[in-house]
């Protein structure tokens, strides 16, 4: 097996393990797992049929079952996770039985967060498929399902006995979704990896084109980003809190359109703009680096202005509801240049106000 | 403030805070949380009558809420998780938010289990008022719900931030719920207090009367037990499966009676005697000892036999199905004399039966 290994620092720590293929992992588990451990796998209809078959063919000295999971966000909720657990108990689960969460973030939140309250937490490994959860939310241990007043309102901090991550997976993935992670990875390069920014910027064609070095590469480099801080800061008391830039924006905007008609990263997308604009008015970043986030969303087709049908001030209680706020107070995270980034906890309503008129076009 | 302080070691430690009043915790809370913090006391109506206004009276210092769920083992479900869920995010819950589980074991691990997950895990306190809950089910961590599939399947280690003990709560307890704390408790005492043991033997007639400094006496000892176990132990790997003493016997014949015309103490306490009869057959308790065990159950009204019409062989089917047997393998407590217990892992189901034969009346 030829791959690399990143510690991720945690109250429990664990291994990334990068670029070995999704057959290889149960050769892998043979020398960490028990013999003929009882092994689940979770998917949906999709991700199973393309690469379920690929796992289960390495897990051959072991007692592997599978669940699948109908598509989609409002699979994160309680009334799926109480279905998990009866499917699971009919396939004899127990303490010792070790899930495998096969897919993008939805799987690897809901299968996630059933391992961790499935008789007070089991055994996991994350196999995220999508680039959103190969460079996100695969990493930092947080999963959680949605509540019908709000999403992942409900959820652990349950760090993964190890990631498995094959960049394989991301040729089959819709071209939508491979923004949802781009958007991401834009985040990352703008808050803490400017090299990585260039790196987006002088690989454009490459990207749209899915060369499969040209992924490696940025893959690698942008998961590292949320490695370094997540090891810094694993329940989100400081440091962790910079992953949330362009989200406290973009969420408002999910929120106010019901999460109907925009897609997360679309919602990154332009909450980033938001925030730079914010960050600008602030002079802690140029007009120029502005527009070179602009143009490089937009390159990729990413949205970053809203409608003028837009009511500022509702997107602003949206901003309110937030869960990463604590006591009432609003925070929000301000690119500073680009490739570095600062907490803000004292932005007025007016300026943030005055941050998404300057995107509604 | 008179009390006493125990200190549970864990990957979190606590303090149990013994004999302070319910009035005084927000004193305590003072010292410890912010000032105008949120606070959700979480009971049932029953509890919240007696004893909610006594620890809002302590709160006028915070912005302190009330969520009452209806009483019974039935709420402790995901449904009713995803209703306080709801009741607190109208209140303004966000991750600040502490929640005080005030009430007994149902209370304890349905607003524990909600603190666990609720934003991925807000500040709690458990304010136990029950025998069971001071004794035993507020120490240790473990919080949990119900599945269809079985009790407690769903849940999670979960340390308080502290512990608040008031035994003049017990004073008002049916004494139906008085017998299930004291079956815990003479359990804790076989297992690992002689003198616990000797000591309700001696004071039989004032704990019927629940005399005030019997009960401090005797609840102070029985869960400095759980303490000094679930320090060593937090995740139940090892010496914590000593405190399953009873329990695989009492929730097979649980799981046969589906929960009904029997209550947890009596369980146990039929279930601590097959299993000291499996003990005596293997010649680690005396026979006298068993007797005393059996008469001081009975001096409290504890069943200690069951019907003719039991099938033997079902419940052993039953115990199979208990989540703390290991890949399969049947793990049974078994004492050896008074004061001290052994995990045994080699009992064959014809000792079991056996067992199951001996009490048949």
């Amino acid at each position: 097996m030829r791959w690399q290994k990143i510690e991720v620092a945690s109250s429990k720590s664990y291994p990334i393990c990068l670029g070995a293929s999704l057959e290889e992992l149960g050769q892998y588990l043979e020398q960490r797992v028990e013999t003929n451990a009882h092994i689940i796998v979770i998917s949906n209809p999709v991700v199973s049929e393309y690469y379920a078959e690929k796992v289960m063919s390495g897990l051959t000295n072991f007692q592997a079952d599978q669940i699948i999971v109908p598509a989609g966000e409002e699979e994160k909720s309680l009334q799926r996770l109480e279905w998990i657990t009866g499917e699971a108990l009919k396939l004899g689960a127990d303490r010792k039985t070790l899930v495998l969460a096969l897919g993008g973030g939805v799987i690897g939140d809901l299968a996630g967060f059933f391992a961790s309250i499935f008789m007070r937490g089991i055994r996991l490994i994350q196999i995220p498929t999508t680039l959103l959860a190969q460079v996100d939310s695969s990493i930092g241990g947080k999963v959680a399902v949605n509540h019908p007043g709000g999403k992942n309102l409900i959820g652990a901090f349950y760090p993964p006995l190890a990631v498995w991550t094959d960049f394989s997976t991301l040729q089959t993935l819709p071209w939508k979704e491979v923004l949802d992670g781009l958007a991401e990875t834009i985040k990352h390069a703008l808050i803490a990896d400017r090299e990585l920014f260039e790196f987006i910027q002088s690989h454009q064609k490459q990207i749209i084109e899915r060369d499969t070095a040209t992924f490696k590469e940025m893959t690698s480099r942008s998961l590292m980003v949320k490695v370094r801080i997540v090891s810094e800061d694993e329940k989100e008391e400081g440091k962790r809190m910079l992953l949330n830039f362009g989200h406290s924006f973009g969420h408002a905007l999910e929120t106010e359109l019901a999460y109907r008609g925009i897609t997360h990263g679309q919602g990154v997308s332009i909450g980033m703009v938001a925030a730079a604009n914010l960050a600008k008015a602030r002079g802690i970043i140029s007009s120029a680096e502005v527009d070179k986030l602009i143009n490089l969303l937009e390159s990729f087709g990413l949205p970053t202005s809203i409608d003028k049908d837009k009511d500022h001030q509702k997107l602003v209680t949206n901003m309110q509801a937030d869960k990463k706020n604590r006591g009432g107070q609003k925070i929000l995270i301000l690119p500073k240049g680009l490739g570095q980034a600062v907490i803000c906890k004292d932005c007025s309503d007016e300026e943030i106000v005055e941050a998404w008129m300057a995107i509604t076009k």
